[in-house]
């Protein structure tokens, strides 16, 4: 961009973003012929397509006038109280309406959150590795990152608490924790109840807030699941994103966003300057999708869809990667991440798989200080069985041909 | 909200951000029985809800697997090809897909220009009355406010370079003027050709850029239309943007921003920790809207109608207001803009209405210098006849009341 006449008028932060790698990598391997366990996007299979279309129609037919005008910033009062009530049965008491705020999204949420906590400088603490939406939307507002170790049990409290206190006294502040609790993005990580608890405690001690990003809260493929940090939440430090898109449809945009009734008009008044409103028609369609009680149907068959891939993918890597490699097995969501062996390179790889036909995300881009190099995310959730057993055989050989190389 | 527990925490945009008086007032006013001319929202007796019933029952039961999917942040390649083509009409050469992002309304194109341009305390100049959506993202980003008054022809260029001119030499950082250059919301003026070419000579001298917001461009009732900054524009200066909100429907939140290769890269990036991608349905729904030819037809209904309505309450004006007080006669768009005889006070005039069950909006929320006082702004998009004849009449003769009282 040496050469765009107007590089001198950016802001700092427009000079100091960086677009997602993430995205750009699923757009490079987006080919007919690739066999792609890159993207995290859900199966358009379980797309509800029929009922969403039943719905819309007659929505469209006899409320058109309210489906298609302008709504309150806020979203619609049915709505949230709709959510609220989920919520309240999820072990969140006391929540109502104006404890939510319907966002485009939770990617809006975390903007929202970000745009009401953090000034520039303010130090936000992100997952090593982490999904790019929270360290993204804290560069944005020019915000400084840190990374914290993520491993089985989520991210590690103890080198969190370690962090804070050297960042606190070097001079910083410390402002805020993004956080995925649930089938983190990318580590398929859950945080553990006691490292739930020490997170709320260090959130008081030190008087930070938590934006708690909960994409994939429902699809749970097994055990219980843990109270949500905001459940554990005393004294509403915690902001709480929530995603339609993996158990309804993407394509909408909707998500929420669920704090102290302060905390939420502070983001609707952000949000009638970043775009008003969220839209109508989706708000409508999904509060009858509620009231017809197929979110909760729909939840249970993507839950049994996706533990079924999941299976089999854990299968076909049991079957065809080396002992020498390592991965977790995610009780839920979307995700596989494998340590390659040794200080094997991801990105070599990535481009030898890609001249096979067979794509997957590098570690790397999700490591806020540029480490992880010999990691990769497998994503399970949009690929066919038939291509997800030769991407992971193709896969499996070619570690096993570079450890080959490596040893001889 | 002094009780509130997370006051210390909020970031400093969050604890100077003013929430909408307008938006306020609409829900104030949100009584069954009242007569408002306060709300600036379409009619829905506008929407082509047959048409958008026919095609989204059509697209769905066809491509749900894509119309409920995630999209790129960009936006629909086809439909930015399509809304590119139009604009290449209206006389804006060598536009293509590349210089075009489609966003949440034009809401979010002002929101993702002032990210992308504006550092804290750079200064914005604005319209002195503006609409609040180009002050509300300028104080998104910290930036300061700083008012150039309208008058029947748009912004005072002359006034305009006077504040450059003394602004720069106080040492501030001048970076950007936000302008409505059609039937500006709240005064319906438009920016005559004259002040728009010294508009542009402005900006090139002293290394400005234009957010140059369009929402009313297609809803002209009358006279030629003016080349827009943008077919000005021979420096990338100008980030010109649309709404689909007038001529289609807002609920669907669909808009566009327009601009050099390299500010959309950056608006597209900035986009991506926003929201990730504007609804995919409402995409494809308008797309499929244009190829079938509807838009222009809706343009033309629409002109037509709220011309009908501008005719009829500037009629009922006539009649019943009183000589003292003046007002405009916009070419298009959904706002007259009432200056009340000498000193009389807009907000007394609104409370004293609202007993009557008559609203509007008073027109000091609209000046970012507080100024104002004895305006109001009234629209004639959403109100029916016989309620528009008798709020004006109500109106006039409160008016007519406070002046004989001052008289006294």
């Amino acid at each position: 961009m040496s050469t765009d006449p107007l590089e001198h008028l950016y802001s700092r932060q427009a000079t100091g973003a960086q677009p997602s790698v993430i995205r750009d990598i699923c757009a490079l391997v987006a080919r007919p012929q690739m066999r792609s366990l890159a993207g995290g996007w859900p199966d358009p299979q379980k797309f509800p397509v029929q009922a969403i279309g039943r719905i819309s129609e007659q929505l469209i037919a006899e409320h058109g006038d309210l489906l298609l005008q302008y709504g309150s910033t806020e979203g619609l009062l049915d709505l949230r109280t709709a959510l609220a009530r989920r919520m309240n049965a999820e072990g969140i008491a006391g929540l109502d309406a104006d404890n939510l705020v319907i966002t485009h999204g939770s990617s809006q949420g975390i903007s929202l959150a970000a745009q009401v906590f953090l000034n520039p400088d303010d130090v936000l603490l992100v997952g090593l590795p982490t999904y790019f939406g929270g360290p993204g939307a804290g560069r944005a507002r020019g915000a400084q990152l840190v990374g914290v170790n993520v491993d089985e049990q989520g991210m590690d409290t103890d080198r969190l608490q370690q962090e804070i206190k050297r960042l606190k006294s070097a001079g910083h502040r410390v402002k805020a924790v993004y956080t995925i609790p649930n089938f983190q993005n990318p580590t398929g990580a859950t945080l553990s109840l006691e490292r739930r608890q020490q997170l709320i405690e260090l959130a008081e001690t030190h008087d930070l807030v938590i934006f708690e990003d909960d994409p994939y809260a429902d699809l749970r493929f097994e055990g219980q699941r843990p109270p949500s940090l905001k459940a554990l939440d005393r004294s509403g430090r915690v902001i709480h994103l929530r995603s339609l898109s993996k158990i309804f449809v993407p394509g909408m945009r909707l998500g929420w966003a669920a704090g102290d009734a302060g905390v939420i008009r502070r983001m609707v008044v952000a949000k009638q300057f970043a775009d008003a409103t969220t839209n109508t028609p989706g708000q409508y369609i999904l509060l009858e999708f509620i009231r017809q009680g197929l979110l909760d149907r729909q939840i249970q068959e993507n839950t049994d869809f996706y533990r079924a891939k999941r299976d089999f993918m854990l299968e076909q890597m049991d079957r065809h990667f080396p002992a020498e490699a390592t991965w977790n097995r995610p009780q839920g969501g979307f995700f596989i991440f494998v340590h390659l062996p040794g200080d094997m390179d991801a990105e070599m790889l990535f481009h030898r798989a890609v001249e096979r036909n067979v794509a997957f995300v590098t570690g790397s881009p999700f490591f806020v200080d540029g480490s992880g190099r010999n990691t990769l995310r497998l994503s399970y959730s949009q690929v066919s069985r038939e291509d997800m057993e030769i991407a992971i055989r193709t896969l499996g050989n070619l570690i096993k041909e570079q450890l080959a190389g490596n040893n001889k």
